[in-house]
């Protein structure tokens, strides 16, 4: 097995999130970046795990006819406390009302991944399951306006200061709540050829 | 409870270690640094997870006297694999080496910490599990060519590739991997001055 920068056939990143592109880079690989808006709808009757492999299939089909032979990788990730998804703050009360939620309680974090080109779709999920410590009131409104966290599902980043004071622990992968499950994508990357 | 960035009395981090420093500055805390080369010797009869707390409190009692109300951060990390304390590597065989015996198995990484002033000292240390994935030989070569973990105690970073790649799962926090158990140390350090 080889480790190349370079990918054959080429890699093409469906995320605009800085994030992403960043540990897709660090994990080794050269990509180019296509993202188009996709509607984020998904059935109601679909449970929880099952919706960020859903969004991440719809995000990657979206870009198929935009492709020639370069594999897409897409991705989404949901916070889920108690069965219930929690998506991006609306503004300042909703992401205080999020974060008061996750105060105290472990929550999970689900990222789906589909790599797909014209012949050939995989797709799987990776789960982390987080625990935050008891936050004050004073600690979730230093931290809104400190860290302004309105493009994040769950109104957190787990590498921002609310990840660093107040999560006491994880289980899983780190970088999946960053946004890409890295071990399981570096994997699967090297079987997709095969 | 405030939280500010200057703290009073100030905060001086014993250490060289640019991801320390890093750390302690995105917990929101400003710090000066101060950092002497310890003899990084232990009895031999100390239990593994003894010796982060025996060392820190080394590192913090050796910058004792160059400090006047200062409260000092000092810490140490090290990667326990079967009870046996693994260190720095001292060359790419000893990395090599290293790395191969963490492939496919679960380690510890222990941070220790020590809050010191003229009148009172706080110690304390978290624990990380950490689950490596079976590394090929190209693997442990790439990442060694790559990262130059000659700094690191285990022969790794979690936050470099082998991190990404490699790392199945954690348990515990992510930071106490890359050198501070930051949630603790938040709490501890709001404690102190009670």
């Amino acid at each position: 097995m080889s480790i190349y920068l370079d990918f054959n056939p080429p890699l093409v990143l469906a995320s605009k999130s800085p994030r992403r592109q960043q540990l897709l880079r660090e994990l080794g690989f050269n990509f180019t970046i296509k993202a188009k808006d996709t509607d984020e709808s998904y059935p109601e009757n679909l449970s929880p795990e099952d919706v960020p492999s859903f969004l991440a299939i719809k995000k990657a089909k979206a870009l198929l006819n935009e492709v020639e032979d370069e594999i897409i990788i897409a991705s989404d990730t949901i916070v889920v406390l108690e069965k219930t998804i929690l998506g991006k703050p609306k503004d300042y009360d909703h992401a205080y009302e999020m974060i008061s939620n996750l105060s105290g309680k472990t929550h999970q974090v689900i990222t789906g991944v589909c790599l797909l080109n014209k012949t050939k779709q995989v797709v799987f999920s990776d789960t982390t399951q987080v625990k935050l410590k008891n936050l004050s009131k004073e600690e979730i409104d230093y931290y809104i306006k400190r860290c302004k966290p309105f493009d994040k599902a769950g109104a957190y980043g787990i590498q921002e200061w609310l990840g660093m004071a107040a999560i006491e622990r994880i289980e899983g992968s780190y970088f999946n709540v960053m946004g890409l499950p890295t071990h399981k994508l570096y994997t699967e990357l090297l079987k997709f050829n095969q």
